[in-house]
Formats: C-alpha cells, structure tokens, sequence
C-alpha cells in the first residue's frame, strides 16, 4: 500500500483527465501528448473515409458467406485471408494447422405440432446435435423454464418425452450479452441434463432479444456416459405458438426430424499475420476475431467484423506509417463456435515456442458502435489505459472496465498469464442477429464497424508505444 | 470566485462519484439514494418489458403515417395523441391553437441529364420549394462545392444556369450531426445565394450519410426580395453521376420539373398532457418532440420518436405511482420542420400567461441508443445533473455536456430564459434516414427506443424531485 496518497491524487487527476476529455475540447487536447492526438486522428479519418474494414467484410460475407469450421466456406476464407494479408505484404503471413469437429446440418429440419392446422415451427437444429432416427420423433412435450426444472419434475415426468425450454431471455437487463448469459444454459446444458432423466429430444426457444420467427443455433454440449439426444431451437414464435398450444392441449405430440451428423474430425487453420516490431520484435500483441461463423446467415457480426477489423488494424497502421516497437499479429481464430480449437492451438503454440504475449484483444461483440474495452490486467495496467481517454473522441470509447477478453484469447491467460482486453460495442441489437439468418452483412453500418476497427487500431497504438 | 476551492474539491468528488459510476458496481450503489436507484430501475424494467413507447409509435407511423404541417396526416396525429393521452388520463390534456405554412409537393418530380440514356436522377423537391413552369427548366449546369464559390464565379457564370451544390458530408466526423450541420447550408441558404446571382433553378446532392439513391428533403429559405427558384435534392449516387456526365460533357442540360405550391397557412395544433405537480403545480418541466414530419418515410426517428417518448414519460411515472412535485407536460410541437410556429406559439404562450418555466427538454435526434445529455443552464446545474451520472446504467447515460436544447424548446430559452436540454443518442445510422423514405418504423429498435424513454424519464425525475 505503499504511495497510497500519491495513487489517490494520481487516480484523481486522472479521473478528472477524463471528465475533462468528455466536457471540453479545449481541455480535451491541453496535456496530451500531440503527436499521439494526430496519430489517432488519422487512424479515425482513414478509417471512415476508406470504409476499408466494410470492404472486406462485404467480401467475405458475400462472396464466401457462412463458415461453419470444416466447411468450404471456413476453407475458402482461410485462403482469402491469408491472400488477403499477402496482397498487403504484411511482415510475416502465416498459418497454424489444427483439426476441428465437422458437423454438418442435414437438408432436412422439421418441428411440427401433429393434428394442428399450421402447426409447422420455425426451427434450427442446435450445433453439434444428434439426427434423429429417419421417421423422426413423435412424443409428448414437457415445457420447461430451465435445468432446474429437470430435477424437480425428475424421471417419471420426463422420460421418453420431448423437453420444450422455453424461458426467455430478460429484457430488463442493459446488456444484452448479460440477458443472453442468464438464458444460454438452457441451450448449452438443457440437452444433456434433459438426456439424463430419459427424455428423447429436446426443443428450446431461440436465446435470442427479438421477437421474430428467426431461430438461432449454436452450440450444445453432450456429457460424455449421457445419451446424446437430439436438439433444435424454436423461432420465438414459434416457441409462443408451442406453449399456447399445450395450454389447450397437455397432451399433443410434438413432431421433430433432423438429419445432421458429426463427421470426423477435419483440417484447419488458424490464420495469422504481422507487422513485426522494431524495437521489441519478440513482444507480440495479439488481435483477433474468430474466422469460423455458424451455417445460417453470412457470419457478419460473428464475427466475420472481428477478424476483418483485425487486419484493418494491421493495415492502418502500413497505411500511414507507424511502425509498431512491438510485434503486432491479427489472428483469425478458427472454430470458436463449436471447439474452440484454433484458441487453443494459438496457446498452446505461444507456449511451445516460448513466445513473450504482451497483451492479446479479442473483438467478437457484433459490428455496431464502440462504447468502451473490458480488461483483465493488472489494476495499474486499467490505470494506465484509464489515463488514455481523453485520445477517444466522446461517443466511441467512454470507460475500460475491470474483466475482459474472448473466447479465442482466454486460453493465452490460461496458458502464459496473458492480459487480455475485450472490444464492447453497443449490444442492443447483437442478439436479434447472433447464430441466425439475420447475420448478415446488410445488418452491418460502416460507420459503426469504422469506429470500432478505429478504437481498437487507437488503442493498441498506445499500448505498443507506452506498454502496458 | 468565492469558494473557489472548495468548488474544486467538490467537483473533483463530482467526477470521482461519475467514475465510480463506470467501473464499480459496489461503488455505483453505495452512497446514492436507495429510493432513487430503486424508481430508476423500475423506469428502465417498465421500459424495456412494456415496449409501450414502441407500440405507440408503430401506431403513429404504421397507422397515421408522415405527417408534413398543414396535411391530413398532421391533423391526425394531432387528434390521436390527444385521444391517446386522454385514455391515460393524464390530469390536463389540451390543444394550442396556431397556423402553419402549407406546403404541398406535386406529383409530378423530375429530374434528368438532357440526351443521356439512363439520365433519370432520383429526386426530392426541397421543402417550400416554389415550382417549376409547367414545361420544365431545361438549362446549363454550373456544379459549386458550396455557396462561397457563387460570389466567386459571379453573375457572368451563374446567370441562366441550374446550379449544382455537390459539397459531401464530412465522413471523418465521429458526430454525424455536426457532418450535417457542416454541409446543410447548401439547402437552406444556397437556392437563395444562387438566385441572387441569377440561377434559374438549384438542384444539390442529399445532405446525408449514407452512400445509396434515396433523396433527402429539407427545408431551404427564401430571402425577401430576391427570386425564389425551384430547387430539389438528389440522391447521392445520382449526384455522382451527374458530376461523372458533367466531367464529359460541361455542356449537358439538365431537365428539371416539379409542381409543388404553397397554400395558405392552415390552422393546426400543439398538443399538451400533463401531469399536475402535488407540491409546487406552478413550476413547469416541458419534454416534447415535433409531431409533424416530412412528407417521405414515416417520420419515425424525425421525430415521432421524441413525442411517443414525451408521452411514455409521463405514462411511466403514472404507472409507477410516482407522484411529481412540479407540473410535467408532454408537448407535441408542430411545425418544427418548415416554420418551428409551435415552438414559438408555446413560448409566446408560456410568456403570456407568466408561466414558471424551470427547465425543457426535446428528444429530437433519432430513437437510438442513449449517450448523454446536451444542457443549457447554470455550471451548477450542470454540475449537479453530473453528480446524477452514478444512477444511469453504464452504456445508457455517459456524459451531460455544456451546451444543448432543441429547436422546438429553444425559443422558451430565448423568451423567458428556461435552461433547456437535448437529449444525445448514438449518431451514427440518424443522417442515413433523416428526410427521407428510409425513416420508416422498421428502422427504429425497440429497446434503443425504450433506452432513451427510460432515460429521459429517470433524468426528469432526478430534476423533479430535486430542482436544479
């Protein structure tokens, strides 16, 4: 605790560096160091003005669309990427090989309410799930509002039913990744917990905000000695009609057929490209996006705008001359939705080679307009980035909060105790479009994915200039 | 200067509260009012569950429509609201009598490069814009960067021609509004600068965002004694075909030809709800937006937002059972886009009957998610609003900034000195919509749109309850 006075004033001061930056122009560039106000500046002018990062997203998302690892789509934007960087001439392109699960949804997905008039439902068979024998299943449902619920109806009520998760995600909640959080388990767990107490499928309504027919996917995970059983997400109306109906009717029965498989394992890549460092060239700081997207939609907020933004950043910093004292990578993450292998292979990899990881930034929270950086670090570390606020124009970067990072990049601070930073966009309408045919690149503003692909070039400019 | 110090201290634990209020949940409640925090979460749970100011809305634009002053759609919209409000019960509901100037588009809006195949550009007669003659303008095309280049060219060059005003938005400005306010006086003062030099007609490209053909409108002003010439908006890829066929050819003719008229002023309304204040009923809180709308789109963002919001505020406290000292009143103000008659009748009605204004807020810069509040007041109004900031959840409020109103309320600012306050979305996606046929219902998001009701709500209440 030493210095604990001297920290209160310094803490002050910078607080009030920051208020300043917020209320006055004037204020806003007295005490900053002018040449970092210019350099940022010119990282936001040619971001919006290029509109470069929504150039390429706008190629990956309609010439390659959807990239479910193990697909042709993951294949040709690996290829693309790196072709990409190439045409950039960035230091170093390279890429990492790995195996990843290859899941392929079948041609045919079908959830209807038998004997009802329109009793078809909107339906997406969830990541990973099991097909259904080929007649499918025809049972009675049980609906549920979570895991919980299994255990207290328990086996005889369950058994050899179909189970209908159907709590909705909680408006109330600010942020739509907590609203999402409090709701996915449902997804994620409710299967195998169902599959325990002898249910033979499992239906759930769409973790998502909207209130459309759109169902979202993503993944579920089996427990390894539990019967894989399988599972599919209900459009929210879908869902709605579902509950309606067994409000008139306890027993209908619910028909489900699926004919998705899991094939073996397939090669991959995590994709990666530098600028090396002229200064601490073994210092690397990682960027990144995952490459891999779910089989519906184009990937656009998840995350093609991630990986997109992390080679803008790369480019940004070409394009106008500032040349890195550390090395900088922009990493294309392979199968962060369904394995997360190519997350683990980039630790695992930095630990072989005993590579020195400043810092790694993830950015996986959708296209739309930045509000601040989630950090795990050091307390001085978000001290210091606190203290770089006044260089954010007001309405894109307002706070860095303690606790952040990205599934890809978690296991670097798993690994090797790297820091890691989480990019936090605006979240309001990130899960109407998360895992579902709304992710598509028209969902995406340019203005929006600028400012975001800027905020981040800003702040790992800083963080390579100033360390950590 | 009295006191200097202290208000030095006082404000350096003003905005250490503020930056409490970001990083530390613990922080963000210890030390506020406990029945403060507990009616502001219940203003954004009522908001973000009910999705009423969203419903109404649908009704507004989905049922009534645009709503241009002087049209059916206007008369409507003043009837509905009055209808809707008095189902609340609001204590006093009442119309304010006025006339507003009545201007019609045609049917008929043309514009196109004379000879060329595919010639047609997309086309919006700006607001009040007289007409052509019957058979058209078919003239010579002078294209000017801005109305400084007019005086520049002189009578010599401009005279007899269609002057073109092709000045873009300014991409690198992180606020689109000042983007917009740096390039709308080519369509508010550059038909009247170009027919002061002999221009027969102005055509200018959109004042706009986004890079797509959807023309913009706009009011542009005539000068008393100078000629008034027809003048329209073109959308933005129109106008860059122009400019491509003017680079060919500096000797092309443009085709232009509209029929709109101006009628007389016709007699219209503000509408008014309001809530009696239970301890000092004289003291008077405005929230208002602008019920009337261009004659595109659905006037959604521009502004049905801002009066289904104004209306929702007092909706939610009625809902809530928060009893407010002060009297607050819902304004629906008419004519904002051609003429702000309803602004000025209120404040000369306001005047008139010696009214106690303390403080008036608009909501008129689209439904999109908060940012902040624009106010003018005293520094130590400011200072206090300030010290509110720990009770707004991070990502809603970030910042109250010096300087803010609207063009509705700006006139009770001007006449009795009320402070006034604007309210400060995310800026991004507003000038892409504004004007024209994209600001349409499908546009708006509803928890953007209840974020801001709820903001407004929690900020009004925080100055009922505690003053300025």
């Amino acid at each position: 605790m030493k210095n604990a006075k001297f920290n209160i004033l310094k803490g002050l001061f910078f607080t009030y560096l920051f208020i300043l930056s917020f209320f006055s122009i004037k204020a806003q560039t007295s005490g900053l160091n002018k040449e970092d106000v210019k350099v940022i500046k010119g990282i936001y002018d040619e971001s919006l003005t290029s509109r470069n990062t929504y150039k390429l997203l706008d190629h990956l998302c309609n010439k390659i669309g959807h990239r479910l690892s193990g697909s042709i789509g993951a294949s040709k934007a690996v290829e693309w990427t790196e072709m990409i960087m190439n045409s950039y001439s960035f230091d170093k392109i390279y890429k990492q090989d790995l195996f990843v699960p290859n899941w392929k949804r079948g041609d045919k997905e079908e959830v209807k309410i038998i004997g009802q008039k329109d009793g078809e439902l909107n339906v997406l068979a969830l990541g990973m799930s099991v097909s259904t024998p080929k007649k499918g299943i025809s049972e009675k449902v049980v609906e549920v509002q979570g895991i919980e619920d299994i255990e207290v109806l328990g086996r005889d009520k369950i058994k050899g039913k179909i189970v209908f998760f159907n709590r909705p995600t909680d408006q109330r909640l600010i942020s739509t990744g907590s609203a999402y959080g409090g709701a996915v388990d449902q997804r994620t767990a409710g299967p195998a917990e169902a599959a325990k107490y002898g249910a033979v499928a499992v239906v759930i309504r769409s973790i998502g905000t909207a209130f459309d027919d759109v169902p979202h996917t993503g993944v579920t995970r089996y427990v390894e000695g539990i019967k894989k059983i399988p599972a599919a997400a209900l459009g929210v109306k879908s869902a709605d009609k579902l509950t309606l109906a067994l409000k008139n009717n306890p027993n209908l029965k619910l028909f489900i057929k699926m004919n998705c498989e899991t094939l073996e394992d397939a090669p991959s890549h995590n994709v990666v490209g530098e600028l090396i460092g002229n200064e601490f060239p073994n210092e690397i700081i990682t960027i990144g996006g995952h490459l891999d997207s779910w089989d519906v939609g184009q990937g656009a907020h998840d995350d093609g705008a991630g990986c997109m933004q992390s080679i803008q950043v790369l480019r940004l910093f070409q394009k106008l001359g500032i040349k890195p004292k550390r090395t900088i990578r922009a990493v294309m993450f392979m199968n962060e939705e369904n394995g997360t292998r190519g997350g683990l292979k980039y630790a695992e990899l930095a630990k072989k080679n005993n590579e020195n990881h400043l810092i790694a930034l993830e950015s996986d929270a959708g296209a739309f307009t930045p509000r601040g950086f989630g950090v795990t670090a050091e307390a001085s570390t978000i001290k210091k980035f606190r203290s770089w606020l006044p260089y954010f124009e007001l309405n894109t970067i307002s706070y860095f909060k303690k606790g952040g990072g990205g599934v890809d990049i978690n296991p670097l601070n798993r690994l090797l105790g790297t820091p890691t930073i989480g990019f936090i966009p605006d979240s309001q309408r990130m899960f109407d479009i998360h895992h579902s045919d709304n992710d598509s690149f028209d969902s995406v503003h340019p203005r929006e994915l600028e400012l975001g692909t800027a905020s981040i070039a800003s702040l790992i400019y800083l963080i390579d200039k100033y360390g950590l």
